[in-house]
């Protein structure tokens, strides 16, 4: 890939072409050494697109090398070449990923400029007394004169994060701070992160009491079963805002969109569905529940130890108790490929290649399989193409993706606006019905059973629809009176 | 005053002419009500600058009206007026600083853009998975891809706001908005309000060491004595990002600031004054800390119940043991008027008219009186003006104010460039000097011994000194490795 002198740098950074590696090299300051870092930069390939300078005085000289090359193969190759130099220090080497993440993602900014005394003193002291005493007189005001309406606060330990496990907090920042630009870019929410260096649920709990009068909400995000379903379930009955633990409950909206959508496709009705969940971890749970609460009767639920039924003895926790006496009417105990023969669908939310691509045909016609397990799915799309109908998994390079980003700016957008007390079952229904309803009937196809992220309708839908169905239960706050004077 | 044909209404309320008040009014959607509610507007004497609509259908109209008048008893009967006529519901009615309060004072921005999913998988999943193992394989990389570098905790539990006392932690959040603001503005640090439900400085404390992951250092702000000061010292010795307790060592800094400029006018030498301080709270005692690491000897501090000297057996706490210890050498027991003879300085951090201005002639030739009781200092100025050389109050309607926001912004901006570990004595006082400094000695008078916040050389002169004290002391973390590919 060669420069040509009509092509601006910038334009083809833009463009994405190729792998882009920043250097940033210290050296003696010196007649030769430039050229000699050139030569070895183009020896390995690299392309020099742009070079600046970051610090220089008699002796040393610092300079940033932005660079085009094919891969991060060849990065690497080229790192080591430059290290490699005498005199010369890779002082920082990093690509395009990690230099959109230099020093965070999101910031504060102020809504109301500062310039004059005058300015100073309405949004500070002597003026901001009269505000702190109007709120002191009347609570309900804080709704009205803070940042709490729009503020969640996006609470993780660490423990399991994406699909990279226990990472602990520090390592969890560009998460959450991902979680973050997506609340503000898709439902203009203000959302900070907190990275907690703690695993204690009773720790964890009181932390989000104590910091609950600064937020509106609370996501709960990337917190290890079973300790998750005990905050979740502690703090929704503890404090009068939304918690809403994502993982769980994000994934089972995305998920019932989906299936709302395939049953339209398949044409099927949720009471007759035989459906088969892998995986009954935090997320599983979460799924069946709600697609029980959809009006599916029959979920068979496994793990690692085989099918999960009522009176099993080994390898169980609170939720699983839960799971097998609401789940698996007919205690079935054989195995997944058993139990797959006639079901309409497989759902998975446990690891990469768990599902076995031979056991697809004898499930019912117009099979249905959502293989969420992150980045590799439980079985490839390519593998049981023609033996399922409706094929869906989480990520972006297929079709149908079960992405949480559809749900939780939108519904955490209609939870604020109307004053919500909490997240209910029926609230997360509706959204997941927003977000079905989102493709209009005729152009539902077996590629296109949920909207794209993108789609700015996706979070409008869903937070209209969770906002009504909040006001519709009454589960709101009343507001109080706003004569400040 | 009233409104001309030639003159944008948006002109005035932005110029800041008059009171500016907002009525949001209910009423039956029919004819005559808007005509009924004009006339009695302006019988009362409000001026109609702007109407709007806020919600409206065949029988109900929501307007917003936004009025000048002359001022908030005006405003008081406007409403009773308004709220008078029948069938009329004052909604909301606001003045110019509550409707700068509106939602709150600031937001969270995104740094990039997120606007394809080629941009959503760079900042989120799947990208970010990359950047989190950067930080999991090298903790020290948290402190150049993620947030934390210019991030600040604000914590309060509410419970000495201003000049309010314990007002709770909701209360508490436009004072902490407005310091996060202060931040933005005059550090460009990223701070984020947290107002506490909790007193227990146990609870606080592992509140802060839980959330510590995610910033890089920590504000605390407007925590009662005497439990400040072990929060403050228990977090200091047990957390590795700078903590600092504002109301303590803030007002500290700028006081020795404004001392240091004084000194220069009254050319006496700190180790020559004798010192009255009257309030030995956190802020008294963080002040004649940082006033006696400065050079000076003979500080005597008195409390509601006089003088504090060593052996006082009543209304003792901690700090103020320490105090005894460490001040009044000669162990005077007298009262405030007989200690201000031949005294060369009176600084006040205590309440309104505590200083009787009879006793101030009394005081050494050229005194400095200090009198910060907010918003009423503990004597006005005009009170013992030609007896005193030199005065400084709290208040911006009085020259030589002694505000905060001259310390912390640039104070934390140059903690955060060294990746210092703690804000050091040292550290303290470099500040102040860099403050004394932004006037030159040929422009310092009486009346101008302090820099203007909106002074841009203030917080980069402090940031400055601040960096490069941290970095002499060696008190700074050693950056890791930042090749992150």
């Amino acid at each position: 890939m060669a420069t040509t002198e009509t092509e601006h740098p910038i334009s083809r950074i833009t463009a994405g072409g190729g792998y882009q590696l920043l250097l940033r090299l210290r050296f003696p300051n010196r007649r030769g050494m430039h050229g000699k870092i050139s030569t070895v930069l183009g020896e390995h390939g690299a392309d020099i697109v742009d070079i600046d300078i970051a610090e220089a005085d008699a002796n040393i000289m610092v300079r940033d090398f932005q660079l085009l090359c094919e891969g991060e193969a060849q990065a690497r190759d080229i790192v080591a070449a430059v290290q490699a130099i005498p005199d010369v220090e890779v002082e920082m080497a990093s690509d395009r990923t990690f230099q959109l993440h230099r020093r965070g993602k999101i910031q504060v900014q102020n809504k109301v400029n500062i310039r004059t005394n005058a300015e100073l003193a309405h949004v500070y002291t002597p003026g901001v007394g009269r505000v702190s005493m109007a709120i002191h007189d009347n609570p309900d005001a804080v709704w009205a004169l803070t940042i709490k309406p729009n503020a969640v606060a996006i609470v993780s330990d660490g423990t399991a994060v994406l699909g990279l496990g226990d990472i602990g907090p520090e390592a969890a920042m560009p998460v959450m701070e991902g979680k973050s630009m997506l609340f503000k870019s898709f439902g203009n929410i203000d959302a900070w992160p907190l990275c907690l260096d703690t695993k204690d649920p009773e720790e964890i709990i009181a932390i989000c009491k104590a910091i609950a009068p600064s937020f509106g909400g609370i996501l709960l995000e990337d917190i290890s079963a079973p300790r998750c379903f005990e905050i979740e379930d502690r703090l929704r009955a503890e404090l009068d805002i939304p918690v809403f633990h994502d993982d769980q409950h994000g994934t089972a909206v995305v998920v019932l969109a989906g299936l709302i959508n395939a049953l339209k496709i398949v044409q099927k009705r949720p009471e007759d569905l035989k459906i088969c969940v892998l995986g009954v971890g935090a997320s599983g749970v979460a799924c069946s529940k709600i697609i029980m609460n959809y009006g599916v009767k029959n979920i068979i639920g496994f793990d690692r130890e085989g099918a999960v039924y009522a009176g099993r003895k080994e390898h169980m926790n609170e939720a699983k108790v839960w799971f097998a006496e609401h789940t698996n009417p007919e205690g079935f105990d054989g195995t997944l490929e058993e139990a797959l023969q006639g079901a309409d669908m497989f759902l998975g939310l446990s690891g990469p290649g768990l599902l076995n691509p031979q056991w697809v045909p004898a499930m019912a016609k117009d099979a249905i399989i959502f293989a969420l397990a992150n980045p590799v799915p439980e079985v490839m799309p390519h593998e049981v193409q023609g033996m399922a109908r409706v094929i869906a998994t989480g990520r972006s390079d297929f079709p149908n993706q079960i992405n949480n980003v559809l749900c939780f700016p939108g519904l955490f957008r209609g939870a604020l606006d109307a004053g919500a007390r909490q997240i209910t079952e029926e609230m997360k229904i509706v959204a997941a019905r927003a977000i079905a309803e989102t493709i209009p009937d005729h152009l539902l196809t077996e590629d296109y059973i949920l909207p794209s992220p993108f789609n700015e309708e996706v979070a409008l839908r869903v937070a209209a629809a969770v906002a009504a169905e909040a006001r519709r239960s009454g589960n709101v706050r009343k507001q109080g009176s706003r004569v400040f004077i």
